[in-house]
């Protein structure tokens, strides 16, 4: 068999598997979307037909045996050709799916699944005992996924890997210890300053339907395409790139609120020109076509959502036409108290609802904790009280109850143990990247202020969109920005903007 | 092995089968009312590989050993149980898929695709010659077709035998014959009657959000379950089950006709109570819980859309609520001008736009050339002239041009002969299927006109729906209604109705 007769299989049999993959996608949206409630029971067979068809199809040893063919031929001579990374990183998802015993996968998706169940019980009432147990197992078995999967260090190297391929807690740790330590400082600062945003700027009328005007004519001015893509309701925000011309993302809005729908759907627009972004007419269902992490993914919506939609000279341009919208509610506001409210700083308990500066001291958090419980070196039940103590230094706020604090995310009942640093990673590379684009691009800001987006677009696409998953996200990091990760632009980004708004 | 359990491998294989078609119908609706047009080509991909996955997994040899086994098993003992109705209809469908040639269906698959793109261009030009060639290719592998599936008589049979199982021609022109008569008889008596309805009325300003107002509630009158089912808006409406608790319709809204959206609503969410009343929980996947024919699901449409939809009783019901809607074109409006203006007669060209009365005129015309075709007795060549000379006979107006006669319908260019005849069954079975429920329960338009619609639709639940396949149309006509398929009932429907509004 010539190299090209394998290769081109391997790539046949990974389109076959995409395009199943692409039909879950769509059946997703629908279930999110318009699906009628009756429906909910067949979907959930439909879906899990379609995992397990592609399932099937992803670990047939036949793509094992192309791999090995493949690893040896001309085709990895160059490790960064659009053929070595394809083989590079199927290899990579191959071995994943291939080492798990089916047996540990039927029971992490029935523990999981219950857990996830009890986990809602448990925060409702506060009883962090009652999701104990749940937490112990959901732990044993992760532990027990990640020996499968093996790795060098320690295990959490193996899960954190299942979502960032290739990146290891010491380069995590490396620069989340010194943002930590910066960040706190920040919220110091701010927390002393002077100046005070009048946050009920944004917390008046706006109605709904012109709001989503508004924010169809931000995702359009990114260049979101409404010809490969639609913007739909949800009670969760997302994006899903279903294939080749049909990026779909939803958002969801408060008539009494203009941050949520607004910032959400740049968000989930970032999210949508990666995917649009991604040169799938030609690598449709190889890691090519792919994004590169789900890190560097948050670091195209962060980046959309907060160095251009939290700026100064978006807003110059877009706040005279949200006047005219919301008359009653902006018409006699300043824009400079506008951008102050809108990048408000207030520590909070929930996740979710953080703001720009505190997000990612809730992320770090909840790493220190995953992972040394995957370690060993904290026990389920002393999660807890660890929590609210590095809560209480870090945010310099008490935890009230549980449900404000460890009981808050989904994550650990869902078994998604290493998922949460990929967060920080977005916005770290966020920042990183977009200082970058400045560089190269020193009038940004001054084209922001005129409304044109389509140079920062290109830039992204030409650096980071096209190659898929070409490099790994430490490689395109540097690739792209000349340096390996640091906390220093993001950090440089946020005294810049805090400074200013908060006077220190 | 014993029976059970090969009856329930073969359960189990049809549901796989089932579940993948269900897939398709999500894909296919999603297709028609949101994906952007740049998803259109990947579409196009994801169903292609979901029928090809479905044929393969239900022309697997498997099944047919496991059907050899149960057509020897005490299961096919009593003909009317479920058991031996799966088996019976499966066999039937599986002999249908396994007995083309692989070389000839894709043959048919191209040339039909090709035809229908020449067919779109000499309708357009008002050219027969252009596409002369191609209905003789078509018309030459559908012959092929017929005589892989083979037949008893002549090759139509088999054709029929797709798309409504078990009906011959003989049968069928049994009843189109008399039916032709008659109407032709009828259509000249309203031709010279006295009196003519103003169709003005239902051609005037009816605000689009309105109109959806009250479809919506007629068809929540009707029953149709919004929790399981949905109405969108679609160039071209229809109804898909895509199987338990999921069955969505579309219409479309024309600002300046009111018949178009609300008869359209009524007649896709007639469809949709026949998906939504079959024993879809329990039998999903086989023929038991699916429809019993298309003619079938057609009388139920057509029922809901006629029989009730432009009765006079519905109307003394939702008249006072459509003039409070539409007001300005409805306000002084008399219930009989506008109960007869919704009920216009007037021969015309265009089959998709006949009223009640030439409807299936249009459809027999269709029947006998296709079926002379089919016959060789009528070359490709002699049916312009053949239509146009019947068409003078039948509707008493002469056809104009090419485009608005032999051309008008995408049905032969598709390869679908024999399946015209479904819309005339369907509109013969509504009116006798009507008769008996009017004699089973007498006060059923004095229940209308107090807007109650759910005895007739548990009528047709326990009468038509949950029997799913048990019976072939013929014999549930005779099950249902004591006697085999006639035109009298329609036709007697029709002089009732048609003489008290042209006074004849």
């Amino acid at each position: 068999m010539t190299q090209k007769k394998a290769y081109d299989e391997l790539v046949s049999r990974l389109r076959e598997v995409a395009l199943l993959s692409s039909c879950g996608s769509v059946l997703g949206w629908d279930e999110r979307t318009y699906m009628p409630r009756g429906g909910g029971a067949l979907r959930a067979d439909q879906l899990a037909m379609i995992s397990g068809l592609m399932h099937e199809k992803f670990t047939d040893p036949r793509i094992g045996e192309l791999l090995s063919i493949l690893e040896q031929s001309d085709l990895v001579g160059d490790e960064d050709s659009p053929e070595a990374a394809n083989i590079r990183e199927t290899r990579h998802d191959y071995d994943r799916y291939t080492k798990l015993p089916r047996e540990l996968v039927e029971e992490l998706a029935k523990t999981t699944t219950l857990a996830q169940g009890e986990w809602v019980i448990a925060r409702k009432n506060k009883d962090f005992k009652h999701f104990l147990p749940w937490l112990e197992k959901v732990l044993a078995l992760t532990v027990r996924k990640a020996e499968a999967y093996g790795y060098e260090g320690e295990p959490y190297n193996a899960l954190l890997d299942n979502y960032e391929k290739g990146m290891t807690v010491e380069q995590v740790s490396a620069t989340f210890e010194i943002l930590r330590v910066e960040l706190v400082e920040l919220l110091n600062k701010i927390r002393e300053a002077p100046k005070r945003p009048d946050v009920s700027i944004v917390e008046r009328e706006y109605d709904v339907g012109r709001q989503r005007i508004f924010g169809e004519s931000v995702a359009q001015a990114m260049g979101y395409n409404f010809d490969s893509g639609r913007l739909d309701v949800t009670t969760h925000p997302f994006c899903t790139g279903i294939g080749p011309g049909d990026t779909r993302i939803t958002t969801r809005y408060n008539p009494k609120r203009l941050n949520d729908a607004l910032f959400g759907t740049m968000h989930e627009a970032g999210h949508g020109l990666y995917e649009m972004g991604l040169e799938k007419e030609t690598y449709f269902g190889t890691p090519m076509g792919e994004s590169a992490s789900l890190g560097i993914h948050e670091s195209q919506s962060r980046m959309w959502e907060n160095q251009v939609g939290r700026s100064k000279p978006f807003w110059r341009h877009f706040f005279p036409q949200a006047q005219r919208l919301f008359r009653d509610s902006l018409g006699g506001v300043k824009l400079d108290d506008f951008y102050a409210a809108i990048n408000n700083v207030a520590p909070s308990y929930i996740r979710v609802e953080a703001d720009e500066a505190t997000y990612n001291l809730h992320i770090l958090l909840r790493y220190e904790l995953e992972r040394a419980m995957v370690k060993g070196d904290l026990k389920p039940a002393d999660v807890p009280g660890e929590w609210d103590k590095r809560f209480k230094d870090y945010f310099g706020i008490e935890v009230d109850n549980v449900a404000n604090g460890c009981l808050q995310d989904v994550h650990w009942s869902a078994g998604l143990m290493g998922y949460f640093p990929t967060y920080s990673l977005g916005n770290l590379h966020s920042a990183q990247f977009f200082a970058k684009a400045l560089e190269d691009m020193p009038d940004l800001m001054d084209q922001f202020e005129q409304g044109i987006f389509g140079n920062l677009r290109e830039w992204l696409r030409k650096n980071i969109h096209k190659h898929g998953s070409r490099y790994r996200a430490g490689k395109l990091c540097e690739k792209v920005t000349g340096k390996p990760l640091s906390h220093k632009p993001l950090m440089d980004y946020m005294y810049a903007k805090f400074s200013e708004i908060y006077g220190f």
